[in-house]
């Protein structure tokens, strides 16, 4: 039996190897939908034909994020990194001659310091190899910086917006540059803003990242713990949803009568029963302003392994992107 | 702002509301999909032809289950209780009303006394408005009874597989009996155990239902907190895997070459990223055996709010099991 280590009791083996680990696991899990093609890659198994390729990746510790987006509709393949890493440029090398069907590849990654370097030095060894990729760094996290330097802004779960988005396009045929177009647009819908209630713990490590009072909250913390804009006392799941709808609405602008994509994403250990209910608020908020939801979804999308909290995603349906989300996806985390 | 209760922060309104608070929301959020027709009961909203109807319901605290099952090819109608709480003998009823279709309808619940005994009552009224109801408890938790009192056993995460299987055979057009006597089957092929690493606790409570040294994990423990078999030293993700798959292949007897569904199911607080490196131990302990997995299932199922730990659930395909697993599916938390 293993020593204990840590806070929170967890249920790993070599707490080096989880990244790795959980790449074949996945895959051995999943063998209709993702197949191991490298250590730190897994690619489509239904390979699909001449299309623009799709590729995504980032740290371990998101999950479903990023692996589950692999799948027709989405994402052709994925690079792994470790707990909250960004994955090194050769499994991102890997992840786009997979993706490559001779109509270039667009790379959506969040917008982190570490993964838009990797992707960089990857996207230059593919351009020395005949691939032309284009580069999109997902900015949906409005905590990470003010508006008017919005390309600084973190990627959060935002991010598989623009995976859906993105996949949709490529499947239904789009070149590189309408694809590239429409993400781009997507992102540019696209805002989130959540809660933190408790700290992850990484496997390994001797304490959480963070701490939090026992009555309080941070407001607009990153998924790897990066401080957020305000801590506050605990509200009530009404009062949450009300004050995260307020702040998107602040943000991003959605006239009455406009249509909206609306995600209410649990970060690892908040309850979905949790979830509902701060989505109702959220509902009630966005009704308020005249906005309908042409659809939502509940449940965890993008989590930091066991933390408590939740965020709420707005995507405001411009031009092809209602479409485009309703479009057929098949990916071990997002079916329809 | 709330005052905040217990030792778990959580996202709630008022605590006594949250399972008819819940329902609203999750009608609300998923409109497409199901609609509300009491203040605990939710129906399919694309209103199946004739067909034997599918009946099923518990209590709230264990999203995505119940009322994430309903849907095409699953459930017609669900009620929903208080926090881990049978639903009412009257909000039953009304499940059963709107899923006839007057070929019979198949009621089909976790095998608990509180559940049983208003499922009893309100399948009593049914038969008295000329409702003919079949009545199934599931049994697939193996640690809750020994095999020789096995309709003694409770139902846990293998509860979605019969929903699934008796979803898909009234969906394929099923009579009443054809339906009931394969959801049998899959209930007898079915079998589930778990670990419990830390408690849930309920909106409102003081106090987790109960505690576990830091390191060590409950075998066996149900669902609301209800005792286990053993309490262990914390094992690694191989180890728990190992003894769980050992635990059920005692209980169930799978022949080598014989073929299961698989399902780790995470109760709510654990990371999906180490659901999977438990899932990986458990495939290769069945792999040893001689015996090969159709299909793997990995994520939160059937939880129990914000509960630490994981349940392995394996259904032996035999028959007609294969195919309607296969069989299309389309509830919020099941989709293929």
């Amino acid at each position: 039996m293993t020593a204990v280590l840590g806070t929170i009791k967890k249920l790993v083996n070599e707490p080096a190897d989880v990244a790795i680990e959980l790449v074949a696991a996945f895959a051995d899990a999943h063998p209709d939908i993702v197949q191991r093609v490298a250590e730190r890659v897994l690619v489509r198994t239904e390979q699909p034909a001449a299309k623009v390729g799709i590729v995504t990746g980032g740290g371990s510790g998101h999950e479903p994020a990023f692996l589950g987006y692999v799948g027709a509709g989405c994402a052709d393949a994925v690079a792994v990194g470790n707990i909250f890493a960004a994955p090194s440029p050769d499994a991102i090398f890997a992840s786009i001659e997979h993706a490559d069907r001779g109509r270039g590849v667009l790379l959506v990654y969040g917008n982190y310091s570490g993964d838009v370097m990797n992707c960089r030095l990857a996207v230059r060894k593919a351009a020395a190899a005949g691939i032309e990729v284009r580069q999109l760094f997902v900015t949906d996290d409005l905590a990470s910086a003010p508006v008017d330097e919005s390309d600084r802004r973190r990627g959060i779960a935002g991010d598989v917006m623009i995976f859906k988005v993105a996949g949709a396009a490529a499947e239904a045929g789009g070149s590189l540059d309408e694809v590239e177009a429409v993400a781009r647009t997507a992102n540019a819908c696209t805002r989130t803003i959540g809660v933190a209630l408790s700290s992850a713990e990484l496997p390994g490590a001797a304490a959480p990242i963070f701490t939090t009072a026992r009555d309080e909250m941070e407001v607009g913390l990153g998924v790897h713990g990066e401080p957020g804009i305000s801590t506050q006392k605990l509200g009530t799941a009404g009062e949450v949803g009300t004050l995260l709808a307020q702040r998107l609405l602040a943000d991003l602008v959605c006239p009455p009568g406009s249509t909206v994509a609306l995600l209410v994403n649990g970060l690892g250990a908040t309850p979905l029963l949790e979830q509902y209910l701060v989505h109702q608020a959220v509902l009630r908020q966005l009704a308020a302003s005249g906005i309908s939801v042409h659809r939502s979804m509940v449940g965890e999308y993008v989590t930091s392994l066991q933390m408590a909290g939740l965020s709420v995603t707005l995507t405001l349906l411009e031009g092809q992107l209602r479409e485009l989300l309703d479009a057929p996806i098949r990916t071990v985390a997002w079916c329809r």
